[in-house]
């Protein structure tokens, strides 16, 4: 018997609860072990609950009891997630968390610890709720190069993108209905913004890597400034737009890493994910391009990862698995304004055709999606250096040219 | 040093000694060893090869040598890769190989000996060529029930089909095309008549539900008889037609496992699988729908999934991964006579509104795609069992209706 110890009983906590006690007959053949819930850390009480009797408000009982071999930690947030599985590790307890905010700032020193220890810390479900993703780039990573990892990696803002693509709803419309849903939180920001879709890729390209990228390095841009009529210029151009987070190998030493909405081609299989799913497209220099997709997040999903990393660790419990990286001053990443991209651009202007003009003297040809005497949208057909961008549009600005919308276009 | 033979230096071998080669750093660093190549087996020479010493004909130079730790089976067939496997694994060396005829057909038998022996089998390159699959499902099988899988699993029958599909070409010219481009064999039986689809569904069902599936148990259906006017019906009505491997749950006890063409709503992420890539739909009781989408064949796809199981081994050497399952006489496969399904009919008769109201009679309920004085296309509304169908059928020749197609529609 391995007994474990659960930090956490809100949705993926009581999941995972749920999970070992549904599916007890196949943990057990598969972890060729039985896996017992001896507490549960919470500063609630639930009575009703079939393990009323394992909870407890202090965390000291858990840390202290060495029967306790492998503590799974659904808390959230870095603190007093970050001391608890930090303490854990220390104590020799193997850690399986879903804390993507944990992983994305304090992987690497955890992950020295885990390893300083023998014990695993995993976390599968801190990306792509129950997709399995670290599991396959920690594997194929050996044969494979990996040029670039690009993802649909956040359910809420994909649900908001969706609802204004398909029903020409307003971005503040689709937002509240996701919100009455229960796929955004009163406060939508870390949604919203692109801090969670940053985190996700920051994780994911560490491990794929082998060195650990923060955050806040990251240009992070969410969709919150995406109006309705952007969505349906791009959509008549014969592209959606979604919320990405990607990373691009530029060669042996650099990356190139950002979060933004991008244009998308209909035709390719990142365009047809829909409402809260998520998808991750991994390009391998032997495999080809790889695609995940899932829910990625939900009580359910995410607690059968967190479970199947349970099981992992029980059949690891003397051995380590191998999922390491290092810690960094992220120096491999190129500066942001050095990222290149074809755009969309949308402008106004009382002289359209000057603006055009304009516009072909500063970023070479380009598509024209639509004009009329005050409005155009254009996509660039060259790649230009976001700084260049930025130099091109304050130019454009100073001849009376409004930028309304500049959007990425994917080159996947 | 893990000294490792290749058995087969045709498509799949040569790749996988080529990613050795190509990937020398990152092999090392993931399995913290360095893997040399001690043989190649092939009938060959191949003198202008890096690894030109290491060719022989002589099975028994590998089998009878001791430093040999883990084997690469690339040959293919039955005989004598049933053999050879069979002897390494008796001789105490693990085995990986991307076989899927000799896993469809000997699975139980070899999984067996290499649990007698305490050495691995792995075959993660059997199906689904360079996507992970075999490992996410055996992964996220302990915490799910796995309630069904469906796949796209032939990149030959997919590249004919999206011919058909998107440039309206016949089944007879999209084959000639896709043996031109080399995708089909001259003889493309194995993948037009379904029972490469079928080896591999059988793999996957094996895998999850544990016990051996035996391709000749499986009612396996090719697209050889699928013509373009019901590709065409069949996208008028939002559809598109796909040749599908897929196994479901009935209850704790029985499976329904089918390979034929199957119509797929084209908001379906299936229906956009084009070409020559695969798609395999997991569907688990926690995770809900997970897919996994690449390109399922093709030198350096196959070889790096190949390769990525050859580093398990080398880091499992004295450990053996979990990955069984059981013989079985296949007791848990339902008739496949009782399997149901909603149909895509296409009908013609001289009486196209009496056969219209026989349909009804006999089937209840459709929907009418299209009709004209001779001809008439339907969908069924609901389910029905394979010999109830098959009566109808019989009875509708009777009166004069021929039927000139019949497609089952998928039910994800």
């Amino acid at each position: 018997m391995v007994q474990i110890a659960i930090m956490g009983y809100g949705v993926v906590g009581s999941g995972v609860a749920e999970v070992i006690q549904t599916h007890k007959t196949s943990l057990k053949s598969h972890s060729k072990n039985v896996i017992d819930v001896k507490y549960i850390l919470d500063l609630r009480k639930f009575p009703d609950s079939p393990f009323a009797d394992c909870f407890t408000d202090n965390f000291s009982d858990i840390a202290s009891d060495d029967e306790v071999k492998i503590v799974v930690e659904c808390m959230g947030g870095l603190s007093p997630s970050y001391e608890y599985v930090r303490d854990c590790l220390l104590a020799g307890k193997s850690v399986v968390t879903s804390n993507k905010e944990l992983i994305a700032e304090k992987g690497a020193e955890l992950l020295k610890i885990a390893k300083e220890k023998n014990v695993n810390l995993l976390f599968e479900a801190s990306v792509g709720g129950g997709i399995p993703i670290l599991r396959p780039i920690n594997q194929c990573l050996a044969a494979n190069n990996v040029l670039e990892i690009a993802g649909i990696l956040n359910g809420t803002t994909n649900y908001i993108l969706t609802k204004m693509i398909n029903e020409k709803t307003s971005f503040e419309q689709a937002l509240k209905q996701a919100q009455e849903l229960g796929y955004a939180e009163r406060n939508p920001d870390s949604d919203v913004k692109g801090y969670d879709t940053c985190r996700k890729i920051c994780i994911m390209s560490s491990l794929a890597y082998g060195k650990h990228i923060y955050p806040k390095n990251i240009s992070t841009e969410g969709i919150e400034n995406i109006e309705l009529s952007d969505v349906e210029y791009a959509s008549g151009a014969g592209y959606v737009i979604k919320l990405i987070g990607r990373t691009k190998k530029i060669n042996d030493d650099m990356l190139d890493i950002a979060v933004c909405p991008m244009l998308i081609k209909k035709d390719h299989l990142l365009a047809s994910v829909n409402d809260v799913y998520n998808a991750i497209l991994v390009k391998g220099d032997a495999t080809g391009d790889v695609i995940f997709y899932g829910r990625g997040a939900g009580k359910l999903p995410t607690a059968s990862a967190v479970v199947a990393d349970v099981i992992d660790c029980v059949k690891h419990i003397s051995a380590r698995k191998y999922l390491y990286w290092e810690d960094s001053s992220n120096e491999q990443l190129i500066e942001p304004d050095d990222s290149k991209s074809r755009f969309y651009l949308r402008v106004e202007s009382d002289d359209i055709a000057n603006a055009l003009n304009s516009l072909e003297k500063l970023l070479g040809k380009f598509n024209l999606v639509t004009s009329d005497n005050t409005t155009a949208v254009i996509i660039t057909e060259n790649e230009i250096k976001i700084c260049d961008m930025r130099s091109a549009l304050s130019k454009l600005e100073n001849i009376g040219v409004n930028i309304k919308a500049k959007i990425r276009l994917a080159d996947f």
